[in-house]
């Protein structure tokens, strides 16, 4: 179960995907050189690989545990996690001005799926902390900015998002807890909250609770939510710790993966707690750290993924069964030279590199939307970012589970004894397409504010610059040609979905959304191809020249599998949206 | 998470698809009403869902324990199986000379689906003991029919089945167990057996193992395998328990899932064994032990899909959470009213019910293939039950596994929780595709004696039968022509699937079995569709005439749905099959 960090591969999405010529000319990474974006994603792969990883399987055994409102995690993440600080991981991607790096978002997509990849019941706690810091940085004013920050930048302190409750999970117009204004201006929050992630631990010596809370006479529904940060020691004016604030783990949950990452339930009963922003606007505040969230989960798919194929890789080389189909030797063979595990892994290899390329391509917008020159450059860069969100998470999260399950497959019935650890992938993979909003819930956000909300305005910009790959492809090899016409029968299920979605979206919107899915998966099916299909073209001008052949020659392999193998389940998706709606919609459940 | 044995759906498939006019005039099945299968069917039912089902979350929960040889199985196991036998539930599909009640396949396929839905890991130990009694009745001389076929066909005793070592799993030409003949006609058996289902428990007073070993002199490969019978307890010739055999159980894994049902290592130490059949010609005999075995694990996928399926459509009908997307309503409605969780219950709602038809159409043949009077007729159905076989184990059990992940899906959040109950089907899902044969393994059989090993003459008898289908449909309703177009491009897709594989099948063994799971896949997706294509007009038909309209409704809604949005599938697999093998075999991995 050894594993090793893709850089390679992100170095060349980052080159080549993220748009690095103008994002390393942005103001703030003009310094930065391709070269220390190697360095530093080279030595976090190495503490990973050392550190981090040789604590997830171990991690998943035992499990967090929790003893009378304190969680302890498992053996070596304490030690790992102050390491993890130390040397300042945490604050890769975070504003200088708050003793942050300030590293492009491409850069900062990389590393957090190094560390998921290494192990992502660790992941999780920096993971939770860059969005409370995300939410800071939205919402915070000066002086909470100056309180909180530094610390969580810094890893010092860790950060948590509470926003389900029994009653809402992704419905928050039903939440409950709430929040009453105090003398001294402070809020007094009173509620339960679950599916805390790392909601109680001993990691770090406070976290910082994001709380969505209703004041007592809000407006029903969404628009009366707002945004509070709870610490869970108060911090003094000084900035040390205070007193211990009323907000108490009860219990944690016993899942089905990431096991080692506490889910916590918190009991607030009256815990101090400062509004953030303006009042009630507290989802639109959560909307912005959703977004960084959402685009992290999905890299944690990309993650899974590449641990599981490596480690069926490594399997499917070394066992030995059964002679080839092809008779070429009388003696049985490592299952590698078998087709269908060749298949597998093809198919595993081709949706992990393809969910890599998509998400570099959207951290390249992420960069520009928010440091390019132009308010012109900005806002096209935000549109075609937050269109590609829930394309990142649902597309990458589902076939992260996809992925994982394969990755048992191919251990046969190994996979299936826990020792093996290709098991834990199956499990841990199974909350991706869940948290942060379903693969349903992202499906909803992509039809509603970002296809019918701007009129198809940027899904029509995006086939514009696909068929320009297009025509980039029909001037070159034949393998670049057969991409072309995989591409273009994409590029065409896309636009029929789109104009389907766009014709009955105002008037019909349940058979719109009964395509919702579909039309994700689909979208993230076609722009991740098309990433390998640049890639295509990258690689084979550089093998012209010499470069690299060993990565090159794979690189344009795994382009050719995915147009041939992955690119075809867009007509399906097609058929599903335009025709399908009717007898979904029609059945009695 | 109670259950309900879905009966009607059972009596209305083995009525309409399995043949049943035909079958219920065969020798032996001519005094049987539908009645009466209606009769057993629900009694089954009403004690699965009494006293098997109730077993299955708190099983998983504590799983089977191993202390010094010794294998405890969950509370309530050991006294639910002596109700079974009791019941006379083991015996209800075998030889009535053996004490058993010698009803037809197609009836006992239903059961053995219902067993499975209750309680996988309980309906384990049943499973294995019919293949034993498979292999005895095509083995066994009768004297040793005489000894323990009784026993078997009751439930007294149990059977395992001793395929796997450590070195050899798919591939049993690598086994190494040995069996030494003795002075007495009878050999020593020694070796280690690995992943041996129920090898070592107490819910019997004797189990009988079927044990592949080599005798010292047999031909390398598949060839020198013989077939032995091994029992725990030696049996005297009054027939009564004897000495303790020389095998012992020395550990039970610690498994993904079905933790309840003991996975054993077997280690035999010079046990005394008696040889079934002739010398070297055990892998022809576990052949059709594994047939039926094949089959069983086929409607074990049907079986977790229905059990997912209820679970997630009773928490769909009950968890309220936001609001409808055609702002029908101003409060938050059922999760069942969004249209897709409405899309991922109808998909598992039609996987299920096309794999339970498949399932019922080949039981049918099963039937006619012992049964039918001629042997032309015999050969015909030996045929077409046979192609069958890989498509059932193959087709339903990949589905069982998304349907069960589905099943998570749509419980969101909570479905990561394991007290929920949704994940347990996940985790014992997983397990369906890789035993008794993985679904590559499958695809082989398919490609190689099914498809190939005829030219193609099975396959293309099936077509022309779905041509008839179609036919049929384009008479009837908009709803009936609209599947026969569905199903007539699905079938092209089978005959261009079909033809590339006999065209490359000889000279370019690879190119074929690289498409070996997609044509598996496409296959069977067609052969369900079909067979609701069928219940489609059976349906139509019945609900002209008033019967039962709620029921008949919901047949023309899961075939209408299956034909929109699954049997499409099938022109991405001919794609992967006729275009994909070259990016698939050519790439360096």
């Amino acid at each position: 179960m050894s594993f090793e960090a893709p850089t390679k591969d992100m170095l060349f999405n980052i080159e080549h995907l993220s748009g690095w010529s103008r994002v390393s000319s942005l103001p703030g990474h003009d310094a930065l050189e391709l070269g220390d974006v190697a360095a530093i994603l080279e030595e976090l792969g190495r503490f990973c690989v050392e550190e981090i990883a040789p604590l997830n399987a171990p991690g998943d055994r035992v499990g967090s545990q929790f003893d009378a409102g304190r969680v302890t995690l498992p053996a070596g993440f304490k030690e790992a996690y102050a390491q993890f600080v130390d040397m300042g991981w945490q604050s890769l991607q975070h504003p200088e001005e708050f003793g942050g790096q300030g590293l492009p978002r491409s850069v900062g997509a990389a590393a957090t799926e190094i560390l998921n990849a290494a192990n992502m019941s660790f992941a999780l706690c920096p993971l939770l902390t860059d969005g409370a810091i995300e939410a800071l940085l939205t919402a915070g004013s000066d002086a909470t900015k100056a309180s909180y920050l530094a610390n969580l930048v810094s890893g010092k302190w860790t950060g948590t998002m509470n926003l389900t409750e029994p009653q809402a999970g992704s419905d928050l117009a039903l939440l409950r807890t709430r929040a009453d204004p105090q003398d001294d201006g402070t809020y007094r929050i009173t509620g339960t909250k679950i599916f805390i992630t790392y909601g109680e631990h001993e990691l770090s010596e406070n976290t910082i609770h994001l709380v969505l809370a209703r004041t007592p006479d809000a407006p029903v529904g969404v628009k009366g939510i707002s945004l509070f940060l709870v610490p869970k020691f108060l911090v003094t004016a000084e900035g040390a710790l205070g007193d211990r604030n009323a907000v108490h783990c009860v219990s944690i949950e016993h899942k089905l993966g990431i096991t080692a990452s506490p889910t916590a339930v918190l009991d607030y009963e009256g815990a101090t707690g400062f509004l953030l922003g303006a009042e009630n606007s507290g989802l639109e505040y959560m909307f912005e750290m959703m977004n960084a969230a959402r685009f992290a989960v999905g890299l944690q798919g990309v993650a899974l993924g590449e641990r599981a194929y490596q480690q069926a890789l490594a399997f499917a080389k070394e066992r030995v069964q059964s002679r080839p189909v092809d008779g070429s030797s009388r003696e049985a063979v490592a299952i590698i030279n078998h087709p269908d595990v060749r298949r597998m892994l093809m198919r595993m290899r081709a949706l992990t590199e393809g969910g890599r390329a998509l998400s570099a391509f959207a951290a390249g917008w992420q960069d520009l939307a928010r440091h390019a020159e132009t308010a012109g450059d900005r806002a096209e860069a935000t549109a075609f970012s937050e269109f590609l969100i829930p394309l990142v998470k649902g597309f990458c999260t589902e076939n992260g589970v996809e992925i994982a399950s394969t990755g048992v497959q191919i251990h046969g019935g190994m996979g299936f004894i826990e020792e093996t650890g290709a098991a834990q992938h199956y499990r841990d993979a199974r909350i991706l397409p869940i948290y942060e909003g379903t693969t349903a819930i992202q499906a909803n956000d992509l039809i509603g504010r970002k296809t019918l909300r701007d009129g198809g305005e940027t899904a029509l910009r995006f086939a514009a610059l696909i068929e320009q790959t297009e025509q980039e492809l029909l001037r070159g090899s034949t393998t670049a040609q057969t991409m072309a016409a995989r591409l273009s029968g994409a590029r065409e299920a896309f636009l029929s979905a789109v104009s389907y979605v766009l014709q009955v979206g105002k008037q019909d919107a349940n058979a719109a959304f009964a395509g919702g899915v579909p039309y994700l998966m689909l979208a993230g099916n076609l722009m991740a191809g098309w990433q390998l299909a640049r890639s295509l073209l990258v690689a084979e001008a550089a093998l012209a020249r010499g470069e690299d052949p060993a990565f090159m020659t794979a690189k344009i392999a795994t382009a050719r599998f995915y147009g041939d193998h992955i690119l075809p389940e867009t007509a399906v998706q097609r058929d599903r949206i335009v025709e399908g709606a009717d007898s979904l919609l029609s059945a009695v459940l």
